[in-house]
Formats: C-alpha cells, structure tokens, sequence
C-alpha cells in the first residue's frame, strides 16, 4: 500500500509538472510572438492576437485535424491566461525581456519538446497510428509559428531556417520507441524532450541547417 | 392571450428583423471583399472567392473551433444567395459603389455588431464559458477581413489601423452583462450592437487608434 | 448470375483505377508544390511541408468544413505514401522532371478532375445540397495550391491566371446532371472528368482567361 500510495504521488507531481512546463511553454511563446509583430509595425491588438496564435496555434490546428473540438483551450482557461501573461509581459516589460534571452530559449526549447509529445500522445489517445500522431506532435509544437509568419507577411521561418521540427520529430520517434518497450508512464516524456533540447541546442551551436534544394 | 400573442408577434418580427441585417450585412461584407480584392489585379474568380471569404470566413473558422460542422452556411442557402448577390453587385455597378459609401460604412459596422453578438450567443449555446464567446463573437465579426487580408499578401488590416475589433469587445461585454440582468431576449442585443456603431463611428471621427508597442 | 458477377468484377475494377488515378494525381501535386518552393529557397523540411499541403490541402479544408474528422488522410497510409514518393522523385530526380511536363500536366489535370469529383461526391454523401457539394469538390482540387502560395508569400496563382477552377465547377455540374440521370455509377465520373480536363487543355491552348474587375 505504501509503496502505491508513493507512486500515485510521484504520478500525480509528475503531471502537475508537466502541466506547468505546458502553461510555462505556452506563456514563452506568447512573448516570442508578441516580440516578432513588433518588428512589423502592428498594434497592440495585432501583437496581442499574434502572440496568441504563436503560443496556441498548433494545437489547435491539431484539434481542428484530429476532430477534438471545441479546440482544447476553450475549456480550460489555464492556457488563456498564461497566453494573456504572456502578452501583457512582453507590453510592459520589453527593455527586461533582452536580458531573459537565455532563460526563454531554453523555455521555448522545453516547450517545443513537450508540446511535440503531448500532442503525439494526445492524437495516439484518439486511436490514430503512429506515423498521423507524429506529424501531429511537431504540427503542435510548430504550427504556431507558421500561421504568426503568415499573418506577419513572411515566408515561414521554419521553411527556411530553423530546423527545430527535426528535432521534434526525432524526439518523437524516440518517445514512440519508449513508449513501446518502457512500463513508466512518465520517463519516457523526460527523455524524450531531453533529445529534442540537446539537438536543438547543438544544431543552434554548430549553425546546422537543412540542404536547400537546387 | 392577447399579450401573449403579440410577445408571439413580436418575437417572430424581431427574429426577422435580426436575420434580415444578418444577411444584409453579409451582402455589405462581400461587396467590401470584392472591391478590396479589385485594387490587387486579381481575376473574377479570385474576386468572387475573396468576397466569399471576406462575408463567410469569420463564422466559419468561429464553426470549426466550437466544432459546429458542417459550418452554418452550409445548411442555409440563405447566406450563399447573400454573399452571391454582393459579388454581382460589386462587379456590375461598382462605379455606383462609391456614392454608397456612407450608406455600406453603416450596414458594415451594423453586420460587425452583430456577427458580434450572433457569434457570441452560438458560442454560449453551446455549453463555452463567456470568455470563449466574447473571443468567438469577435471572431465572427473580424477574421474574415483577416483572411482577406492574407489572401491579398498583406498585413491585416486589423493588425494595424482599425480598431474595431476593440469595438466588437466592449458590445460583446455589454451584452454579456445585460443578457445576465434583463429578462428580454432582444434588447441586450439592440444595445449592444448600438454600443459597437457608437464606438467604431467616434473612433473613426477622432481617428483613435491602439498604441503600436515600442 | 454470371452477369451480377461480372458487374461486381467491374465495379471493383473500376473502384480501383478511380483510387489509383487518386493516388497518382496526389503524388503528382505533390512534386509540382515541391517545385514551386524551390524557386523561394525554403530549405528541404519546407519543401516537404508545401509539397504535402499542395497535395492533401485541398481535401482536407473540404474535410473540416464538412465535419468529417479526423480528415481522410489519416487513416489512409496511402496517402502520406503518395505524397512522400512524389517529395523523394522531386528532391532526387528534379534535372529529370522538366522533361517529364507534358506527362505531369496530363496527370495534374486528371487529378484535379478526380478530386472535383470525388470531393463533390463525399459532400453529398454527407446529406449536403448539390451546391455544397460543387464548392467542396471545386475546394478539394484547388485549395491546396492556394494554401501552397499563401505559404511562399504570393497571391494565389488561381485567384490571377488559371482558370482551372472554372473548368472544376463546369465539371462538376455535368457529374451532378449525369449522376441525377444515369443508374451507372462510374461513367459518370469518367465523363465529368474528361469536362474537366478538355476545358482546361482548350483553355491553356488558347490562352483563355477571366476578366480583371476594373
């Protein structure tokens, strides 16, 4: 008894960590949106919405896709305020943010990682394979990104020079493998994220980048 | 039962009366797609598509995020007629349009008011929290211009001069408010869309806009 | 007997050549949206992206809109295989494929035929109306290429020059009227299709196109 009243206590610490890494990913990238519209001349309400399109536009294009609608943060307004936290963070606070450039690489890095697995296994809960729950994970951890270029009028970053959804999909493929042959519910998601921060860092460090075709 | 049967009479002339500047305002909306798409070369098609888009965008993205699919217009025939007849318009008697101007500036800002408070209303129906609908009735009146906007290659407008979405906000608000204390189901709805003509029209006057950050 | 079992080995036959030119059209509209970001040096993972949303796009907008979730693709691996063959021959065979346009430009536009078709068909299946039914098969066969532009930052090619999404509604008017009035399942198809891509050759052969508002 003892020994599964621990672990109940180990799982349920466990998701209530993951759960703020998600809120804290999702108030990351709220701030990188909001940083990038202000380079283009919008209004506090286009930066406002960028940001938040940035920090939940992927997983909502995977809600859209997967058919788990209302998109998921219509019924948990956790992801909301952390969006909106994000927003009045970057307002108000911008000469400070220059400084937390470190801090909120490896946040939005962390993020990315998590982001990728939970809507893996998310699309892997609704009974799709593998190989759909994939695509899925990186289209939760990316996509934001795409439509904030989109609607800031510039061809995707991540069609051009980031290589991050690399990492994501190796971090999946990696989770997908544990996840298999591991009994832990948990260890996998760690490792996992651990892969996608390690490659993002070194492809960062060493100026990776994908062949452009032609 | 007389008072009951005008109540009765009443409702059903109200409802129609809402339904008539829904689609009026869905008319107006495609017409304003249509000449916007005009200044960017585009052909009949194009321009068909983006006064499509531009009338239908808003409550179809607002239909896919709540899960409400097939979207509405798709069961209504009513909204295609509309949206058809504002494209003819705009093709035929476009050198008329221009002298319409303050009479399309009014049913605009009507149909944003309402799209509002009509987005709203749906969202709350079907079991989301206010906040949600507030997003969503907003999203109903402004993402259509957003999509236009894209489809055009540029930067929303929205992003960065009008303010009407500010608007569509503080009339969305109202309503909420007066929805929870009147007993009437129309009022809060006059209200709160004379709220949003108000606001844009002394916004447009005193040519207020949101600060743009930095 | 021997009758309703040659009908039946028809009917399969035919069910099979309809999903092979499915899957050839969908490989090929995944080379041709891989060409077209090259020339915007996107870098491979960006390649593939707008291959596959060249590819799959259209239909799974048409999915969404209809409410058919999760869309078609993922839960068909065919697919994703289509489109992945259709990125390696454009990565790896790219000096080859400039002599291959004629080939590509039939297959494109039987592709685009069938996918009018059989979106037009899925629409109604779903108790649709007839009207619906057309936009969603005209939106299956184009609005993967406009996702494709709206991605590499440039107005969508249909909405200036092709004029393929005429030949797509005229088409798909004739299947619509053959398939009120014929008891066959297939010609029907075969006949909308050869609409489809008659229009289209006469109007590249004769330059033809929309007029430009204004």
């Amino acid at each position: 008894m003892p020994t599964n009243t621990r672990t109940l206590e180990y799982a349920l610490s466990v998701k209530d960590l993951l759960y703020a890494i998600d809120l804290v990913g999702t108030f990351v990238f709220a701030i990188s949106g909001v940083i990038t519209s202000i380079k283009r001349k919008v209004d506090a309400f286009g930066a406002s919405v960028i940001g938040f399109v940035t920090a939940l536009g992927g997983g909502t294009l995977r809600d859209l896709l997967i058919g788990s609608t209302p998109v998921g943060w219509m019924t948990n307004n956790h992801y909301l305020i952390a969006v909106g936290a994000g927003v009045l963070v970057a307002f108000f606070m911008r000469n400070k943010i220059a400084g937390w450039r470190r801090t909120m690489f490896i946040f939005d890095t962390i993020g990315i990682g998590l982001f990728t697995i939970l809507g893996l296994e998310k699309t892997l809960q609704i009974g799709l394979s593998p190989i759909i729950a994939l695509m899925m994970g990186t289209v939760s951890a990316v996509f934001g990104g795409v439509v904030r270029d989109v609607l800031v009028n510039r061809i995707p970053l991540i069609f051009r020079k980031e290589i991050y959804a690399m990492a994501c999909v190796a971090g999946g493929v990696v989770y997908l493998l544990l996840r298999h042959f591991s009994e832990d519910e948990y260890w996998p998601i760690f490792v996992s994220i651990t892969v996608v921060i390690t490659l993002r860092r070194i492809a960062v460090m060493r100026n990776w980048s994908l062949p452009v075709p032609r």
